[in-house]
């Protein structure tokens, strides 16, 4: 059956341009071009992100022909991809394809530039390696984006003019494909960036802010750790796969639960003694100045619920505003078990310091209480892995 | 002379797919259509951002034949609109283009759909007033994502069909450019969300650590925006374009310049009373405080500056290194006259308030003392334009 080139190429060009990872882009090409034209191989050659070499990314076919997997890199300086760079390859031919009986037809000119023919003659050389026929490079603009390598066709015929022609073109769309996925990748690195440059500073300054209570250090980071672990352990047991916004929101209102305490005068937060009924209310204004604090942030309206409420109780008697059971928004309700183990745990003034297994007791006696009862039970599961 | 078009089609694509404003890509496409095919107008329908009608995004050509300007919007319901969406058009011909005289043609037809015949005798009725001779839509999967409408050739003559086949090529490559575009478009909306998450929450953070000090209510902000008019002002002073990533960044340590203040006891952030040496040596720390809490962020290296030595003088009496003249970064510099002007003007408990003309005064009496002569300058040409 004839293969209908020119929609086959349009089909793939639609493809591509929404495809932005580049490794998978080849391997879509490749893929396309072993079923569709039936060679019996295809590799891509694509430039590693130093560009100082390229990359045999993708070898595809028959098992016997397949390009050898030692043969992963080839330096920028090896005659193949040098013929291409310098586009000496468009003296072989006017479309810039060196396909192996032509160029071996070259070389036996008398009048060839000796610079032209020393360099062809390598590239057959590695062709034959290679067991490559054609060589096919996509450029963009005058930079080199890849060299697409072919074996023979299966039924051993010569390739024909359309044969050429269709990956000529699909060179060039690929050529554009690859630039584009370039440019989104940067784009995304920038992204990322950006993310953790917003993550990093939530962090340097919750633990800023954390130090000015002098009982709670390094209590932040472990709230954050425990909590998101909880999390995924949630969404385990209830067959969901990883929520990853959900657990980027929690990861930011772990950050920032406390946060509120900076309004909370020093002499307060740093009692050694009983504090007094005035200093206990105080204290339990955190979660409300802390809301109010991120208030304006309205991208942050889903963390700042964990930040309000984490103080909240599964029975209705917490604070700020006394929310029952299922009212109580996930992300506080988890906040809270590990906000209350890490604090039992660890020194405080007004209290002994219990050991992990006791903690958990009463993180279990709670459950239903204090605590939301999925929560407890994730956290204990976690527990009793040996996970925290 | 004849066009190449295939030529000029790859060359069209290539640039396509590195524009990622749709705005410019269409300017582009259209001005290339007029200028190679010598047609009296182009105009391209594109789908507005809420996908609820398609605007008359660009007209041009010869100015007697543009289509009116007041012509700038389609609903999405409009017959020419609906024709397309609804893949009609492929009834009228195989390729999806509709040109007016084959349209007319068909509708000739006694044997036609009722439902087509109406909607193409609308659409020929719609392309009569917008002077349309032919129509070329543009898909990416079954999304419409636009429709050429093309005048009459220059020359008068028809359309030839190599004409035809290149419009349809391009209208290919125009759905990959605007579907790549919008993703572009859908990324950097997100970045720049991002952004505005960071720099929020920054403020958030900062305002909510300048509340520890009574007398500064307001104080991160003016001093920020300060800096950021100074530096402006500075570039300009030296013929140069704003530069973005500077400002950016003086943005971000104006905010966190007394950051470090959450390290000071509260007692002395607020004392009424004269500081003790040991209290003011204790206040003194606060850039470097800071300077260490920003640390474990590597992106804000450039802001750190920023923060840690804005209390340096130019004379080198300044705090915590004495670096002297040009060694002090200029972001602190910046800081440093803006930080310095808004504490002159706002109450403090250890020394009388300042008019801003007196504050004008002692800065410009600082300046090659305590301030950086440039900064002064720019500074006081602020000043005397009324801009602070």
């Amino acid at each position: 059956m004839a293969v209908n080139y020119k929609k086959e190429l349009e089909a793939a060009a639609k493809s591509m341009i929404i495809v932005h990872d580049p490794e998978v882009l080849m391997k879509m090409i490749v893929r396309m071009v072993v079923y569709k034209v039936r060679v019996t191989h295809a590799t891509m050659l694509m430039p590693n992100s130093d560009k100082d070499a390229y990359m045999l990314t993708i070898s595809r076919g028959s098992l016997s022909s397949k390009v050898p997997i030692g043969l992963a890199r080839m330096d920028k300086d090896e005659p193949l991809i040098r013929l291409f760079r310098d586009n000496k390859n468009k003296l072989v031919s006017k479309n810039g394809v060196v396909a192996y009986g032509e160029a071996k037809k070259i070389l036996k000119k008398e009048k060839l530039d000796n610079r032209l023919r020393d360099i062809l003659k390598e590239t057959l050389h590695q062709m034959d390696i290679l067991e490559t026929v054609v060589c096919i490079p996509s450029y963009f603009r005058n930079e080199l984006m890849s060299v697409l390598l072919l074996g023979r066709k299966k039924n051993c015929r010569k390739f024909v003019q359309e044969e050429i022609n269709f990956f000529v073109a699909l060179a060039s769309n690929v050529a554009m494909a690859l630039k584009n996925a370039q440019l989104f990748k940067e784009l995304e690195g920038e992204l990322n960036k950006r993310q953790q440059l917003f993550i990093r500073t939530t962090i340097a300054l919750a633990v800023a802010i954390e130090a000015k209570d002098r009982h709670t250090h390094g209590h932040t980071t472990r709230v954050t750790n425990l909590s998101v672990e909880i999390a995924k352990k949630i969404m385990k047991n209830n067959n969901l796969p990883n929520d990853i916004k959900f657990l980027e929101r929690l990861h930011i209102a772990s950050l920032l639960h406390d946060i509120g305490k900076i309004g909370i005068p020093e002499h307060i937060l740093n009692k050694e003694n009983t504090l007094t009924k005035e200093e206990k209310a105080k204290i339990m204004e955190h979660p409300l100045i802390g809301a109010t604090i991120l208030h304006p942030i309205s991208e942050l309206k889903e963390c700042i619920l964990g930040v309000k409420y984490h103080h909240e109780r599964y029975d209705g008697a917490g604070y700020p505003e006394g929310l029952r059971g299922d009212k109580i928004p996930l992300i506080a309700s988890i906040i809270s078990v590990a906000d209350s183990f890490d604090t039992m745990t660890t020194y405080r003034p007004y209290r002994s310091i219990l050991s992990k297994e006791e903690a958990k007791k009463e993180i279990e006696r709670q459950s239903g209480k204090q605590f939301n009862p999925g929560v407890t039970a994730a956290f204990i599961q976690l527990y009793e892995e040996g996970k925290i």
